[in-house]
């Protein structure tokens, strides 16, 4: 299997090797290492899609830009900090600057000592994040607690170099500067400056973040402590380095998450990577496959194994256990809805090939509607597309092949994703090394944060922080999943997935999630109340 | 008074200042930052010239090179790491590398599970400091440890830019890469290969540093522990920052050592600036001063001031129990005998000048024959020089310009060095902007290490670490002088100065120094236990 391209940077380069070369054994080129980037991207173009398809049936405008559509309960004031571009360098053109973006909510402050509650930005447009993360809005009130959200250089308005998209990702030079410690050095810059601003100097700053902001919170509470006070460190995989996670357990989980829902519904998924490549790689095949999934103008069955792909991984990831509504319509437990869709389907009138692998097609037909077509808004399948509206691709296939060479790729034979791919860090390094033109660093980030016999090291010298983790979520594999004192906790839920906690709650949310939620207001109420104490300040 | 100049950067050309504007009013441009460098250096350099007038006394061959002599009990091999140029970009530039350099000897080392004990090497040669560290090579025998003493990149043979000086120094982009945070990960890159290559994954790290050192050793510490298991900061004055400390304390301690030992003698010092800079600036005040202290060729009674001032400060901070005889000899306090030679001596026929001016002359060049001569093996008073044989100012002076911007400049009114100079940010830092050419920043390492509320911050997010202040050195004014954990421990010596627990015993040595000593070892002892009681590993 070409390694190199199974972590091909753009789904552009991905569709067009996949068209230019259609054997089975480059199957494995559909993958790619899943990121929360383009699975939020993904989730606002379909919900951009779906808004330009309503609005042509009710002949109302849509919008064509990529706005984020905030929450009734989200408003901010966007503000910009001058931010230094490289704090550990002391050459001239280290001190260049460039506009950060936060975003401020001072509605339910109580003022100096009261809380900030701070989210760390990550591999996106920082408004992004501050509409999906509910339980920094929904606990404000309860505890004063200002709200500020810190967007992440190089993402979103973010950019060094002037401002401009281009300019930030012209070159390996100009992209140099995108690093976790950084962005890390950038939020206790800002986070000084505006308790400054504030006269707060006292306000405690209770750290959130989710998946690679989850990284970033757990690792500047271990950096900064004088700075951040606690942190919730949300689907954080701070263990899915080299040597510290099984590099198959990624997709271990994730063939678990399926086969648990159904051994029916994994046998066909499992399957169903071979018809498809069977039937991509002959005329009369592809001709089957346009009679059983609906393509839409522009976009190929050549499309449909990555489409499928995308739909299992991520479906894995965010298997919530509400309907996910906000961005896109998701079922509840989606993992369930696509294998009840596998497990009930079936050929229907004959599509020209055997009964079995039409019985298969038609089968991760009905799966795929239910992740792209919930609704049944949708007339068509659209493949994936490389316009990265959000400007997220650029900048997490920077970090994702020099710092962030996270320990997902290995396949193992009984994957439902096939065919299975035998992990090879070399290959993956080299593969790196040709999209970047930089060496690599894999074990870069471990020697500035650690990882090798956490407990140890964070139960003397480490405090605060909370690392939720939901077991169907196949980051979970290189989560902190055992507490490790009274105050660096693991909260693990067998049912949860992707930062499911820090979503804005519901009323159908099931009694594990409210608890989890519960439990984590409990455990930042006890550090505020030690923090005061502390200090001497009368909360 | 112009503080540009009080800070100017070499020592050459504070000579050239003070020679085109001799008036008293300037009498303040003597002043400049004390540093262990230049201690170091200034040491390193007498000894040499000792070495030399002893060699012709002789008529034996002196050593011109600028080489460390080694101690007898100091034997080790020397070695070279790859090191990363920029561990915090990762622009192709970054991934440069340099030799650095590195000395270990394994003749007490037990094997794969004993512990490595690390001097964080500082602002100068690393030979100069394995030379000087006892505490190391006396504790090592004890513990099994591997003894390994790794270079500051930027001082002595660690330079980057293939491995010249000029190369490293050639301007402000190239000393960029110069700083604190840097230095840290190149330690901890180069832990983590040297336990790689030893098969010694375990290992338990104990870093040693003193001043600059130990800033840099309990700083690793905070950062990295997961590589670290316990650091020794010995002076390590990690609070002489702004805002963390008052500005006037390093000279007011300083005064405050020499008062204590005699009024007379503070009265005297404190007077002396200005019979000199009276006596420099007239023809018939220079040649009483030719009279009264001997110069050597080459050197000026313009120098008298500084040599004066160079004294009073060092003898503050290396006022050591017992002669240090190791690279020039010193009598055991010397404050004391300086003090005693001033009290003691006085004008002996007259200077041509006032009786009173007389007197104040011959009293401090007394003082000064105490702290340049005290073998009495000397003809003359040199004047300091620019020479820097050992590669220590460049760096530090631009250290201490661009982040390691000390709060030590203020001089109260009843200052031993007079006239008093009232602190004022703006114009250090003017000032530093003026020599580097780029920004200092003051707040940088506050941001990045902390300090503010430093007890209940580590406290919670930090263990094991020594902190040993002398408080007859004024660098203790900001160092950390209360205990804040069972695991964060400040010994603090009344009687102590500047790292004095580092330094090798001596059957003189005072048993508060032995006990300090002692109390070190056992609280290493029992980092060790925790630390192999935690790992399970038979110790």
């Amino acid at each position: 299997m070409d390694m190199e391209r199974a972590i091909a940077v753009t789904a552009f380069l991905l569709v067009l090797l996949l068209a230019s070369s259609q054997q089975p054994a480059d199957a494995g080129v559909r993958r790619r290492p899943p990121t929360l980037a383009r699975h939020y991207a993904s989730l606002l173009r379909r919900h951009q899609q779906q808004q330009r398809g309503e609005a042509s049936a009710a002949a109302a405008g849509g919008g064509a830009a990529a706005a984020v559509v905030p929450s009734p309960a989200v408003q901010y004031e966007t503000r910009y900090y001058t931010q230094r571009l490289d704090h550990f360098n002391a050459a001239p053109g280290s001190a260049a600057t460039f506009q950060q973006r936060y975003l401020v909510n001072g509605t339910f402050w109580r003022g100096a000592t009261a809380p900030i509650f701070l989210y760390a930005g990550n591999e996106g447009d920082v408004e992004l994040f501050t509409n999906n993360t509910g339980l920094m809005w929904e606990a404000a009130p309860r505890f004063g607690a200002l709200l500020v959200f810190v967007e992440h250089r190089y993402y979103g308005e973010s950019m060094p170099f002037g401002g401009a998209r281009a300019a930030a990702f012209r070159d390996a030079d100009a992209k140099g500067y995108l690093t976790v410690t950084q962005a890390l050095a950038d939020y206790a810059a800002l986070v000084l400056s505006l308790k400054a601003n504030l006269s707060a100097p006292a306000a405690p700053v209770v750290l959130f973040g989710g998946s690679y902001g989850g990284m970033l919170a757990a690792w500047m509470r271990l950096k900064y402590p004088h700075i951040v006070m606690g942190a919730v460190a949300s689907s954080a995989p701070i263990l899915s380095f080299y040597g510290l996670v099984d590099p198959y357990a990624f997709y271990d989980r994730m063939t678990h998450d399926f086969k648990n829902e159904s051994q029916h519904c994994y046998h066909v998924l499992r399957k169903s990577w071979h018809v498809l490549d069977a039937a991509l790689a002959t005329s009369e095949g592809s001709a089957r496959l346009k009679r059983t999934f609906k393509m839409c103008n522009g976009s190929g069955v050549v499309d449909i194994p990555s489409l499928l792909e995308s739909a299992v991984v991520y479906a894995a990831m965010t298997d919530y256990p509400t309907p996910s509504g906000f961005l896109t319509p998701l079922p509840a437990y989606p993992v369930r809805e696509m294998c009840r869709a596998i497990d009930r389907s079936g050929s229907g009138s004959g599509g020209g090939g055997t009964d079995d692998d039409d019985d298969t097609l038609y089968r991760v037909r009905a799966a795929m509607e239910v992740y792209y077509n919930h609704t049944g808004a949708a007339a068509c399948f659209r493949g994936e597309e490389d316009d990265d509206p959000y400007g997220m691709y650029d900048g997490w296939d920077w970090q994702a092949c020099t710092e962030m060479v996270l320990m997902t790729y290995g396949l193992s034979n009984d994957s439902v994703l096939q065919p299975p791919w035998t992990f090879n860090l070399t290959d993956v390094l080299d593969s790196c090394r040709n999209d970047t033109g930089v060496p690599p660093r894999p074990f870069w980030l471990e020697t500035q944060f650690g990882g090798f016999d956490i407990e140890n090291v964070l139960r003397k010298s480490a405090s605060n922080i909370i690392f939720f983790n939901g077991l169907r979520d196949p980051w979970s594999t290189g989560g902190v999943l055992k507490s490790i004192s009274d105050s660096i906790i693991a909260l693990v839920e067998p049912k949860g997935s992707h930062h499911v906690d820090l979503r804005f709650s519901s009323d159908e949310d099931p009694d594990w999630l409210k608890q989890v939620r519960a439990k984590e207001t409990r455990i930042i109420a006890r550090w505020l109340k030690q923090y005061y104490s502390d200090e001497g300040i009368a909360a």
